[in-house]
């Protein structure tokens, strides 16, 4: 049974704490800590069983009794953290993106070489979506042949307020589908062309950031690949993917609450996307932490490691470099 | 050159001018004869380059240069029609149903049988159609397997005014489900079981006659199947069958004008089915002559002779005689 | 917190063992009983901290602790054992079919008469599955209308070994379909016809059973409706609903493990449906307890009472007289 | 009655003869001109009943009964006999692209400038496919607010021969797809960028060319928009659009021959896509010119004029230049 701590109570972390509860079966949350941890939180908290309740980070980091630690903490804590526990022997699943900069995941990959008995693993929970799962599963089993054309549909139901967010879309939305372009065509990103607009709320461009982009990318193994973000669709939280290949093509469609369909004089319709990510992924969580745990158990290699962090936050800066300066920017440029 | 005459300027006529002019490459038609022609009709067909423009339609079957009469009169007079043609050795293309009684179906037979040279096809045009075709085919090239369960949706867009018919829901719309039911599993009818009811207008069971029915039917081959019949669905022609086999399953779906879907914060939206048959099986009228006119060049047998004339009439005279007298009708019992 | 003893530990016992742990917030096992309890059950419910396993069902009944009880044993037991579970004082929830006879139903109708307190339920998961749930949502929001049609499709992916069901296929695999047509609906049933065969294995007719039928219905309402059984689908677990009605039309499809759709040179192929009713129904089983509990807790009506546990059986055995006597059956004539 | 002269017998030639003859009621093809006319062509073109049958397109330019000339010879022709027929006062429909480059059109436009009388239109038959068609209505009616992102699937079943093509796969193949870019949308394109590379046959690179593409585009509106290309799509012609706005999106599927799906074990089986552009929009072919023909007999603008012609045409030099100089190109740069 792996003793779980959990650093940061926001949202994402509650949602683990949930998820390793119900459906984690060789693991347990001992401990969880928030540098803002009120009365509702605790409680909610406590009902799980959790008897270890800080609100400094350091005393789970401290705790012998506990062999991993959920980062689940502000992006910019996400480095410095990962790295105490990691020098503290604990094994490691930071959530996404790990940090805003090359340096900082640098540090991380540095910890993790000085600690090679640490398993960390990075929260890319799509990776494990049953629908994505299909399409390198299609992928790896030769049925589509060699990849040629990825295409990542990926628009969010409702844009966050301007100026929420510290992190541009590239690093705060699209990171997502940075890596699931690398993770559907099993390859890295090579360089990468970025059209990028605010035609939802152009008084986001005050801020320097985006709200609707098409980012085309060369992939390392010569595929080419699409994607098209928007912060605000009308109809739900948009999610898809197609891979075609020299023999065929995979692609996925948005999941429904239900599949009902009525036909009526208006016409013929059929029931909106699940609202937003936590509708549509839940089930991903659990299973990105129940490999987690069988990678601790069995002494395996996790199934995102910290290639895949320093990956994504890479394609990202590469993305925002290309929207500022209008040219095509290699991967080798960042830095 | 297969020189045709029609007989009967009505809808159906009008569309087999249309259909052969445009889309039938080895056929022309020469003649057509209809007791109420008007200018108007007269000159829709003038614009086909049809010469010979009759009322009585005796100046066709008794045209030397005719090689075929297509029988597109009023139901009553199909079996009279069809059988003077045979005699005059036309080959004959009749529309459905072949008559209203068994004892007039058998004449015809007796004629054909007196005329072996002459062909003759039923007005089955759904056999034709590219969706229930491919049901058939899947069906004989195995990958089905035995067939077991057959269900047949057939609702029609709105419902004629309330004693337009002179026949029954059975005769003249279901029948065509009869004859679909006869095809796709390649085999008559042995018995059946009716639930009918006026459930749209109950006005109509002033007429002896019903909206609404749910048709069970055990075929010779075993299978068991059903037709559901309505006469107004609001969201227009819906004209679908599945056939269930050992091996599995093969069904189809409605045709729309586009496949284009519609998303918005309403829901998912594609179009509603064709409008009617006119719309729908447009194509499965010239493809049914086109095959007629293929048996006489060639000398083969026609696609729908006179066994399915007569079975499908059989099996609507059963399905009145079940929804009368409320029990399981066997078609050994109709003559 | 609802305090629950679970009596019989076999599949469904332990699903319910299962989902109640993880995904019932208000309740919680604390008794298990099962005659034929072994180590492997034993260590089973065990691990989810279940304190009291028996193999003697009345230590359930008899423990004052327990508030309810869940009826999982075999279905001859059903009958006596919430009839004393009642008596006791328990609230009862009594998996499907309450017994094989009207008689064994009445008993416990009379018992809850005597007992208003107890809440009872049956345990009719399929009303919560969230297609079938949208199709009676769609029907009581008036967007179809009056019902007119309604068509179940239900198959099995694989039949049971022949001889294994001492229950006939209408009382073991369409009772759920029964009351799913009164569910939809919101109706009971009048009258039905059954047309039933042996079209996978003609050796079950040795035992007075069918695998294939088609039953026709006429609600109390006025609708008709038509359900198509086969225990061998060999694409898999084919659960359909659709309701017609004078404004429209609501369909449901089946569900699947992911959306992926692969176009090859072979065609365009999509998955199977989930393989069987634990893949397939697993949420409504926990829905179901959850509406359980909640009518406990605030006192109001249980969603699936006495009535529809009595309907369903009434149901399968006029379904039964139907397919053995060749005849329409009227509900009234069951007793 | 348009008398219609067809200049090339090849191919599409063939489609408009037939196309016209059996669909387009106001016009009719009175002469056919192919330099390289032989005996099973001129047998071709006498079924249609077409009596002028010359080798010399200048017997139809100078023939003073032909109202309207379909231009449809080889590519580098189009501009010249275009301009000769405008300058006899013949309406032209010619065939896309207009010339491969941007002075030739300049001198067609400036011929028309000459003739404001003539009509010219040009051969963008998917402007008039139902799919395609239903995309832009539903932008006109404002169901899908303002556009935002547009996406363009367009890949071919099998690639040409290796070195067949004069032109380069944007001037042959993509020129479609841009049209369709600035049809979708309703605007001009203002800026691109292209991944294109040669990932079927690689020795397609010897000649400059490619195999495979990711445009990305500016729209002159603001939207922005992605075209993805294959040459050979294993499964078939795969032709779909989809456009993003700010309250929705309206998006296309592929058609097929029929909507058969079938279950088995191996899974759910649908029909490919029509093989190619003569299957998939043949019915485009014959609106386009009923198009032309009601602008000739109304005296209203075409549907697609010299402008789109030229649009097409800039875009696709802009395309290649992009693919070769690895930057992004505005339009604004080709002349």
């Amino acid at each position: 049974m792996l003793k779980v701590g959990i650093i940061g109570a926001g949202r994402i972390g509650k949602v683990h704490l949930e998820s390793i509860s119900y459906h984690v079966k060789n693991a347990v949350v001992t401990a969880m800590a928030d540098p803002f941890m009120n009365d509702e939180t605790r409680a909610f908290i406590e009902g799980f069983g959790v008897e270890k309740i800080y609100q400094d980070y350091k005393q789970i980091i401290n705790d012998p009794e506990i062999d991993a630690v959920l980062v689940c903490s502000s992006t910019d804590t996400h480095a410095p953290i990962s790295i105490e526990a990691i020098n503290a022997g604990k094994h490691v699943f930071c959530e996404k993106p790990l940090a805003n900069t090359v340096d900082k995941i640098q540090e991380i990959a540095d910890a993790l070489k000085a600690h090679p008995e640490v398993k960390f693993q990075v929260g890319f929970n799509r990776r494990f979506d049953h629908n994505f799962a299909a399409v390198r599963k299609a992928y790896d089993e030769g049925k589509i042949g060699d990849a040629q054309i990825l295409k990542i549909t990926s628009r969010d139901p409702q844009a966050p307020p301007v100026g929420y967010c510290a992190a541009s879309i590239f690093l705060d939305m699209t990171i997502h589908d940075f890596d699931m372009a690398c993770f559907l065509t099993n390859s890295d990103v090579e360089e990468l062309y970025v059209y990028a607009d605010a035609l939802i709320n152009p008084s986001i461009r005050e801020y320097g950031d985006f709200d609707t982009a098409i980012i085309s990318l060369k992939m390392a193994n010569g595929a080419l690949a699409v994607i098209d973000n928007s912060r605000q669709a009308m109809y739900g939280y948009d999610q898809r993917a197609e891979l075609f290949g020299s023999k065929g093509m995979v692609a996925t469609s948005n999941d429904t609450l239900s599949s009902a369909v009525i036909s009526t004089a208006d016409g013929v319709t059929g029931e909106k996307p699940l609202f937003f990510f936590l509708e549509r992924y839940m089930e991903s969580f659990s299973e990105e932490v129940r490999q987690f745990v069988a990678a601790v158990e069995n002494n395996t290699e996790t199934p995102v490691g910290i290639h895949a962090g320093m990956q994504s936050v890479k394609i990202a800066l590469a993305a925002e470099k290309s929207a500022n300066e209008h040219r095509a920017v290699k991967l080798s440029e960042i830095d």
